[in-house]
């Protein structure tokens, strides 16, 4: 019966479907856009400094904001993969979140980078604990998938609700 | 009733899914593999001056080189990011065209490259045009979708005619 | 009659459709969690060498340390991209399958990295023929969803058992 009525129906699961899509991932792409700007705003701090140094090439400053930017651009697709994967296993919500936290210690650390050498004092690898977090929660929503598939036992509603109880753990310094 | 179905009726609702998925992402595919066959295009092309100057090393051809390349690499996720973000909250064809333009800005940058210190003279931040064209899409696609969740009303039509032709003045040099 | 039931419907469809999603990309996210460890490992490695040799700055074991990191974090967007293009067009468990052997072949690049000079011995780029293979893959899966979509003729099955055959090559040496 289903299928006689097969191009209504089809419209019909599509239109769902894209909101549905939609409605599970519009967090991410929102912190996604916050990241790209702060990308944009980094490199033309870079350009900034280069330019307006043009007489005496690769001062200190220079040496410094290219390194921290390049740093910060180095686990920038570690961050977008473990972002986007934590929110579509498990919960949008508290992957947003701690992706934003991300990006205020991101902010923190190229402000404040003040290292003489190269990946030396403020930390080469920053926001361990956050990408830490979404990596567990990938773990979480991957195992609860296959208990799903193979026990027939769904926890996802409760791991959610810990989950976003945890993720406000992030904000202790 | 449907849920008697239920078995046929998922069969049925996955293929209907997978199709719609690949309708709407196989543009963005196509062009992820385009710039994909350009990385290695550069990269080959580094690989290339390097071994060939190997009793000097790093002569000035290799550092412009390195460098060009390690510009276009910084700015690849962000590029990533967004073209896929834009696809998925708007509209594919847009984002793909928007896309082809990136990567032929990316060629020209790269071919012509002649900065005597990194980051200097061609720009260091080259597209930020059309990267700044698809984070509008964006975020015009989630305003749409949030207006479509709370508001009930749907401009998506009129926003993708709009988007269309507005992508063409991506073209203006 | 379908719309009559829609609420229900509704459910229905999304709890089958986050199923199903997560059927088709569990193996993926896996895989890309795996190479966020290991790009933590190299992180961390750079980062003790930095300090362990506080005293003579950019030593040649930093120097090819970090020049190791930084030609495997070059590459990691580009195979992210066509690890995931690959996993969703196609078939998700040969695309995981040269995921982990471009997992390995990049640890003993990164262990094995000797070259004297930046990008040069061991090879600036490595995995290119898994990088080829899952490019290939894309390309497959598009050139099927568009025959499947204009001509109705499908061949994903016999494709997917081909590509599985095929992903066992990549272990020749």
């Amino acid at each position: 019966m289903i299928r006689q009525q097969s191009e209504t129906d089809r419209q019909f699961i599509l239109e769902n479907m894209f909101v549905a899509v939609m409605d599970n991932i519009f967090l991410l792409v929102l912190v996604t856009l916050l990241s790209v700007v702060q990308n944009v705003f980094f490199a033309l701090k870079v350009e900034k400094e280069c330019t307006g140094q043009h007489s005496k090439h690769h001062s200190a400053a220079f040496e410094r904001l290219s390194c921290a930017n390049r740093n910060c651009m180095d686990t920038y697709p570690t961050f977008l993969a473990v972002l986007w994967c934590a929110g579509i296993c498990l919960s949008q919500a508290p992957a947003a979140f701690a992706g934003i936290i991300y990006l205020v210690v991101r902010q923190k650390y190229f402000v404040g980078y003040l290292g003489q050498t190269c990946q030396s004092t403020p930390g080469f690898l920053f926001g361990k604990r956050i990408l830490f977090f979404l990596s567990l929660m990938c773990v979480v929503g991957i195992i609860n998938h296959l208990m799903l598939s193979y026990g027939g036992s769904d926890y996802k509603e409760y791991i959610q609700t810990i989950t976003k109880a945890a993720s406000t753990l992030l904000l202790l310094p």
